[in-house]
């Protein structure tokens, strides 16, 4: 007999009444009542054993943690809080797990605590949500971009050019480390390393995306990306997970469109898919703003926030106006921003924008069209000469959930912007050579993942939204 | 007017007549035939120039390589090829191509060449093919997983743990590369790197995908893996992606059950939804194996191949069954194996693998119940002491498809086995306390996803399966 899942038996189609499960104990109460999971969902199934006629030996090893293989009955339940529960005929106990050491007790953790056993978290309610969600959501995104006839593409991992500029990269080398071969000028010797030279990780996959692009049409990237910034904040990890959809043909509007299509549509996806995750981590966030003043608590609960964000049109601002919005506004007026916004051209921070999300508009907001001297050298200048087609989407809570432009699509304009910024051709004759010879308009954009993942679970620390976090100090498990 | 894909012109659901295409030109003819294509499909669509009443400065910038922009009505062919065509009405140059420069001429090019253009490659023919196919298998995983209740997990890229020894690891490092500090006994000093420890590239994902199997029952890694391995031969890469499904509960006949399923349900769905890839691909291979000698060429076709391995079972052999076919085979009585069986234990070679299931079975192959010297640490040792539960699944053409285990889950026999090995117990803290609360039986298996798309592609080098391959002295683009 094959063992069944706890969503299958929980789930209003079932019909089965012999029932065999495998699954973990989350508590054992009164001798007799064993909520147990097997990550098939949030939900425990309740097994009632008889504890009459089961073994004291086997009574003492449902513990907390441990394994079992529970055969029974299913019933409808007398008691509250379910609506079936198992009559056990017989368990099993896989393996124990001694109450007196097991890191996860029955009782509430401190996330700091539980990063610190982070092989051992999904055995939370909380942390199997989030990674359920996470999960889902990935799914979701590659639906929609097969669906919408993109194509999936792995970008590369080590690169060896580093003229993204996005930020520090991490060194990748297989010399030896304490006496690495040097050239006649005394420098390392990166000619005689795995590669022939010098590579790092990658920052974002873009430039490779966009070679694509210029002859699939329509592809993304979905792969891990690396920082090797020293910034210990609660919204940053050297290593992270960053989705780019790149498309032949497509200006900024276009770009702007599918970004809030894309959004809504994997949005959707948990909404319909992942209610009970999603209440569950609604209630959690719910208690943790108790402890808050009235004023920092949300007005909105989680799924109320996913939903309107489905919802609602994402507001589009560009640039220009964004700072007349902010020049004239009460925090800037009453010198409450640390950055006072004074001219067009200043790069907005994060307060800024914050300001903009959260008080002024109170929605997911595009902006667009920024100064061409605060953005990449590959976005599309616009004809003003000043400006370039970036946008940037802001959610609120989270800050800039999306990064993204229309790509500067003329070769003498793009080997200008190069010289300017002191980029190498040489080491992007490639990238030229897609200027060269059938250039066209093309746009794309960048999505952190684990930001939309904090967006989607309500976690407020990006730490807690992917398995093994890599921040500075820390490279466990 | 939105644009349309060629490949839904092409489709016989199509009701457009007024039509309006942006692509790329594969071809030019008689000053009036375009063939264009804008990665939706592996098929051209005809766009036929009114060049009596087109600008001759118009006509001369329709080369290959250039991107159009065509509006036009779409009509019955009367040529040979295609069911229908284009009546260019007008026609605009988006981007030139320099006939005398553009690397891809209408003409067959060398793979090698072609890889030294990887960023142009997939304008051509078949490696678009390869590369939708990449990418349709890529779906097929995760849509599999996800039908079948399994999670998706992004398992650490950069890993503080050398463990798993699968091979040669690449050193991730921030330190000054020609003079890192160095501690007190002389040896660089890693407590001031990035991560305060030594870091290299993850191997495989599996220990920590047991970490999540052990609390959400079934899960899955699809991600890059690195080997720092001085092979350059057609299937190795230093960057490559694998997916590793790890499953609580499950014994090995469940892990061999899961692979074959899970193998026939992916290359299922490309046989449904890329049947022209495949074709294009399959006609491609034929001629490729027209210039070798008879005996070198493949029974089978690329779909008959791929369908070969959809209908039918996988045989199932233990590596001791397959020592005694081996002693007892032709080559090796003869001598022609390099590598002569000659008793139990020892480890079996490609020439073995490959008689094995290219002459003897001449199929799918799942060898079992390896020695346990010759296997890794974390395999479930069999009762008899000497065998483990590993299994791998060998392919016809490509060997090595898929390396799989049930794995240990007795904390005892676990230690022991590592005490043996020298690996570090501290080290693995996290993956020993697996087995000392709620441990259970558990198996799973990686997939070197470039190895399948290959077998589905019938591409013969692995450089040519991936968008830009990372091999000893290549991290070109």
């Amino acid at each position: 007999m094959k063992s069944n899942t706890i969503a299958d038996l929980l789930s209003k189609e079932n019909t089965l009444q012999d029932v065999e499960i495998k699954g973990w104990v989350r508590t054992f109460r009164a001798n007799r009542f064993i909520a147990l999971n097997d990550g098939s969902t949030i939900n425990n199934i309740q097994c009632v054993v008889d504890f009459e006629n089961t073994d004291e030996a086997i009574l003492k090893r449902i513990t907390t943690g441990a394994a079992v293989h529970v055969k029974g009955s299913l019933t409808e339940s007398q008691g509250k809080g379910q609506s079936v529960e198992v009559q056990v005929s017989s368990i099993k106990i896989l393996g124990d797990s001694d109450p007196e050491t097991f890191p996860i007790q029955p009782k509430k953790h401190s996330f700091e605590f539980l990063r610190e056993n982070a092989h051992l978290r999904t055995r939370t309610s909380t942390f199997s949500a989030v990674m359920r969600l996470r999960s889902s959501l990935s799914f979701a995104i590659h639906k929609y971009f097969n669906e919408n006839g993109f194509y999936y593409m792995h970008t590369p991992i080590i690169t060896g050019s580093d003229a993204e500029g996005a930020g520090e990269m991490f060194r990748v080398s297989n010399l030896d480390a304490k006496n690495p071969p040097l050239d006649e000028k005394g420098n390392v010797n990166y000619k005689e390393d795995f590669f022939g030279k010098e590579t790092n990780l990658t920052v974002s996959g873009q430039l490779e995306a966009e070679a694509y692009a210029m002859s699939l049409g329509k592809v993304y990237t979905f792969g891990p990306t690396f920082r090797a910034e020293n910034s210990n904040t609660s919204r940053h990890l050297a290593e992270f997970w960053m989705i780019e959809p790149e498309v032949a043909f497509m200006d900024l509007a276009g770009n702007m469109d599918l970004a809030e299509d894309f959004m809504k549509s994997v949005l959707s996806y948990i909404l319909k898919h992942n209610r009970e995750d999603l209440e569950f981590l609604e209630n959690r966030l719910l208690d943790e703003e108790k402890t808050k003043p009235q004023a920092e608590r949300s007005e909105m609960s989680l799924i109320e926030k996913v939903k309107f964000v489905v919802d609602n049109n994402f507001k589009r601002v560009s640039y220009t106006e964004a700072i007349d919005i902010l020049k004239n506004s009460k925090p800037n007026k009453k010198k409450k921003f640390k950055y006072i916004i004074d001219q067009w051209g200043a790069d907005l921070q994060s307060e800024h924008e914050r300001y903009l999300v959260e008080k002024h508009f109170n929605c997911p907001v595009i902006l667009f069209d920024y100064p061409a001297n605060i953005k990449a050298f590959y976005m599309r200048l616009n004809e003003d000469g000043k400006t370039v087609r970036a946008m940037d989407i802001l959610f609120p809570g989270i800050g800039e959930m999306v990064g993204g432009s229309q790509r500067e699509e003329r070769l003498d304009v793009l080997k200008e912007k190069m010289k300017a910024l002191d980029i190498d051709e040489e080491e992007l004759w490639w990238y030229l050579d897609l200027r060269k010879y059938g250039t066209a308009v093309h746009s794309g954009f960048g999505l952190g993942f684990e930001r939309l993942v904090m967006f989607a679970t309500g976690m407020g620390n990006i730490r807690d939204v992917i398995p093994f976090p890599r921040t500075p100090q820390n490279a466990e498990f």
